[in-house]
């Protein structure tokens, strides 16, 4: 199945390092911030629907998540947010640029051995930016060829970064832990991919079950049980 | 001494469409929206500072510029600003985001005909999706072959560009506005680049007479006149 693979795309966040679990505590943070005006709940609830709101302008990433919770906290408090919360708002973000950058398991022993054999890149829908910095901060650099960011992470994104490649699908391997942006496009455009889950998945990311059903991929508990296959 | 040239790489902002205005605008609509607390001059003064300082987390583009905007806003009225003022800041962000594309006189004469003997290539330190909008809307997708986004344009950004490529320096000509960016680190790595500039100059992307001496590069006056030499 995997004979033709000439190039393995590594999805970086949640299926290289820890990123989500960053997310999720600074939304925590941020309803804390904001307590006196709403539940915890609600402030979640409205966080998401003004990220779903900005993403076609502001696209994924930490700046355009710190915009969105500007936004929202000016709108949660009816215009009465006090200079000192937005401020800590800003520094939420900054603190979760600079923040250490955790391996998953196994993930360097796998880059490792993969490199030998394969080109390695890293297609990420993050920010430019953000990806080099960490994956600096990982010593993983040398085992890939280079970065990809994409804006997106849909089918057309997918068929014109193997046009920029050069390859066909056929030789085409992507792994990464959100079937909606790491697989199911893959399998729908002829390509291989292999799902690795994380245990946290943003709400945006999540599929249901009929999207789920329209092709084939290997599924692993573990990033390390992809040599298995390779 | 262009005869080895096999791909092309043009800068975006002020090379092929206006960009530098708007941010010049962009400015100017902030310093009236403050005007009460400062003189244009100081919160010009303190907004680049503000975008030096986080220039190192947030990168170049809108959304950094929209979240170095609020931060400055608050320093520069100790922390007063409305959340009126604040709001308006991320409209003058989001405008800025949905602008026209207004295209450069020649721009589209040039791609039509170097697209036929060459690989073109965007290359740009913008924002992923901010780029492909604009590119887009430009109506000039057909004639490049991918968008390339650098974090940074400096020499060793471009030496990974090329090894990404997998073409020599001598292979690569850069065409852009900024002597800093698009045209000096290439002449220092061993590629060609033409200069063609813009009327306004971001101060950011200035350099000293000391610093332009240290290569060879054509310069031209608009882009058509490059055709005289591909």
């Amino acid at each position: 199945m995997y004979n033709d693979i000439k190039v393995i795309g590594f999805d970086a966040d949640d299926t290289l390092w820890v990123n989500e679990t960053y997310f999720r505590d600074a939304e925590h943070e941020f309803a804390k911030l904001l307590a006196q005006f709403e539940t915890e709940n609600k402030i979640d609830q409205e966080l998401f629907k003004m990220e779903m709101k900005n993403l076609p302008i502001y696209g994924y990433g930490v700046k355009g998540f710190m915009l969105s919770m500007i936004e929202s906290a000016m709108e949660l408090s009816n215009n009465t947010v006090s200079n000192d919360t937005i401020n800590k708002i800003l520094n939420i973000g900054k603190e979760m640029i600079n923040k250490p950058v955790v391996l998953l398991e196994g993930v360097e022993e796998v880059l490792q051995a993969l490199s030998k054999k394969y080109r390695l890149i890293l297609a990420t829908k993050g920010d430019l930016l953000d990806q080099e910095r960490k994956l600096e901060k990982s010593n993983l650099t040398e085992y890939f060829h280079h970065i990809e960011v994409l804006s997106d992470k849909q089918e057309s994104n997918y068929s014109n970064l193997l046009k920029h490649l050069d390859i066909d699908p056929e030789n085409f391997l992507m792994v990464g832990n959100s079937l909606k942006s790491d697989i199911l496009p893959l399998v729908n455009i002829g390509a291989k991919a292999i799902h690795v889950p994380f245990h946290t998945t943003w709400a945006h990311e999540q599929v249901t079950v009929d999207e789920k059903t329209n092709g084939t991929y290997k599924t692993c508990k573990g990033i390390k049980e992809i040599l298995n296959y390779l």
